[in-house]
């Protein structure tokens, strides 16, 4: 039991900005003098229309979205766009390109293959997806409809240093745990797609960025749903969106805002990482499982190559409250997962404490 | 602007009980001594199960829903099951039966028909949907897949007042805007859906209670997420759920069990129409427009006759504190949605309020 809230190194959900978190709890039985709480109002309604249009603005700005592009608000994570993506854009040619850089991007491409023929672009299968391939290294088909990849892999820490030159091939990145971290260049992706709850908001809405001439092509059967185009037409209201993830996401992006945009941000994560991994750089105990050229910044994973150790790390920086480091159960070890609304101060004080840590266990 | 929470009569989202928010409200930056927001757990974490598994348990004893019947916390709203139900329950006959009796049962149908041979069973078109089809209207096909129907249809305040009987056809039902309105028989229904944002949960998460012998037929082509297996076999975390709603969804089932459950529900229910059907039924300048055999206990619409009069009550409520009064688009009008968490209280403020504008106008 805390009294106190504690650093959480979850890989999702994750950690929200305390000043978030304040704001929601403030307006939460009364938002800005409607009389009801944001749960409670009609998605029709002009004040949250005002809310929704303000949340779109915001990340239309912070992320410099090109007028051609439109911002939607869905549900269903990222696995439902493991469908929705061949759904809609594989039918121009029936092909498409994927990039096998861990467990999520694997998935993608299983999906995927009930709607066309995928071919694997490039895979990190060999080095147990510890690496990221280089550009020479992609498999390209010029003739496909798009490539694939997922920018950075919670799972096994690494991340895309680079993005992907495809040609005239639309590129489409899975970015739910690295988006927002840090300024990105919307033109040269065809499709951006990202579950909330890493970087940007709760559990229950998922923010995709789609270059508005890649909808108009879904499958014959794509249900409703799951049509882009359909989704651009009602601007995210098809049906009732999920209003309170929407709101919490623009209370998130003032906070960036707040704190200076996305090169600030980036500024910090770049920070945050370094710390842990010099950490491991000195450590005779603790060691990265990603080669440092493939490192993310936002999953850190590790271990010491003992089980048991490993166990009691986990355990004993629980009670110290450094809450879910555990690795994930597909490779087991640690992993601090240290997106944005983990403060620095979080991550210096798991830094000592592993310091303390090794010092007894060595 | 409101400094105090007003009467909220919108369609849905729509008025949460204020205890629950208050619960929501008090444990926003530290949930139960996990030291973070309900927002912040890995729906993989112990804290997180727990909740899961005790709104589940809840949910199954407030509804004695039966043992060979899952409960599934999907997202993607009602339309998202009018793609759902045919894709994974179409398949062992190629057929269904739909009854027409508003817009969204319609809807439904048309989306149906990407999937297979959809018959008419019923449809109140003819009555511009004020009524409800009797059992011996019911047009019945021996072998359709599932008979699928809507029981409360907002815009037209209309509510099947009995459960009509298929024979072995599995009954499929869209309770939406009914749901937890009082006390039904599970196990008269294949499957059961319905999105929170009415009687449940803020908008994000979407009830299904299914047969489990119904599940496991999906088409070949099935989007992952939409497969009632695949999110069977994971217990609704395929990936992760909208937490947050399925947190709230907890809260707002204690507030009924502190009510005395749905039998005690459905009373206030009934009473609180009561209160306005009569208001209608004596007024000499607004009538109801749904049938009176087929009115519903959710919705209640009604108007004057004169579009200008309609809007002046609209506009003169709002300003009175009572939200949300503009009917639907599609017929005009009025409607006052008093769904669960609308106090009798403000049912009788409401009906005061129109005896008072009666007065002035008539």
């Amino acid at each position: 039991m805390f009294d106190e809230r504690i650093y959480n190194f979850s890989a999702g959900p994750s950690m929200l900005p305390l000043p978030v978190l304040q704001q929601a709890q403030k307006e939460l039985l009364n938002c800005s003098g409607s009389g009801m709480s944001v749960m409670e109002m009609s998605h029709r309604s002009s004040s949250f229309d005002s809310i929704f249009q303000d949340t779109k603005g915001r990340l239309r700005k912070l992320l410099a979205v090109p007028e051609d592009y439109e911002i939607l608000f869905l549900q269903g994570g990222a696995t439902t766009q493991f469908s929705m993506v061949p759904l809609n854009l594989m039918g121009t040619t029936g092909k498409a390109d994927y990039a096998l850089t861990g467990h999520f991007s694997t998935k993608a491409y299983e999906e995927a293959q009930k709607y066309g023929v995928c071919s694997v672009a490039c895979s990190s299968a060999e080095t147990q997806h510890t690496t990221i391939p280089q550009q020479d290294e992609l498999q390209l088909s010029p003739s496909a409809a798009y490539f694939h990849y997922c920018a950075n892999n919670t799972i096994y820490g690494t991340e895309w240093n680079y993005v992907p030159q495809t040609g005239a091939v639309p590129l489409v990145c899975d970015m739910s745990s690295n988006i927002l971290s840090k300024p990105i260049d919307v033109a040269k992706y065809g499709l951006i797609y990202a579950g909330a709850q890493k970087n940007m908001a709760p559990a229950g809405v998922t923010v995709v960025i789609i270059r508005k001439d890649l909808a108009g092509h879904a499958m014959e059967k794509t249900p409703v749903m799951l049509n882009y185009a359909v989704q651009i037409k009602g601007d995210s209201m098809h049906n009732t969106p999920p209003c309170w993830c929407i709101y919490m996401l623009g209370l998130v992006l003032q906070w960036l805002e707040q704190l200076g945009g996305l090169s600030e941000m980036e500024k910090i994560n770049a920070e945050k990482a370094a710390v842990l991994y010099r950490v491991l750089d000195e450590s005779k105990l603790f060691h990265g499982t990603a080669q440092p050229e493939a490192r993310s910044r936002m999953n850190v994973t590790f271990r010491t190559g003992d089980k048991d150790l490993d166990a009691l790390f986990v355990k004993e920086a629980a009670n110290a409250g450094f809450s879910n480091l555990k690795g994930h159960r597909l490779v087991g070890g640690m992993r601090a997962s240290i997106y944005n609304a983990m403060p620095i101060e979080g991550v210096h004080a798991l830094a000592d404490f592993m310091r303390k840590f090794e010092k007894e266990h060595i």
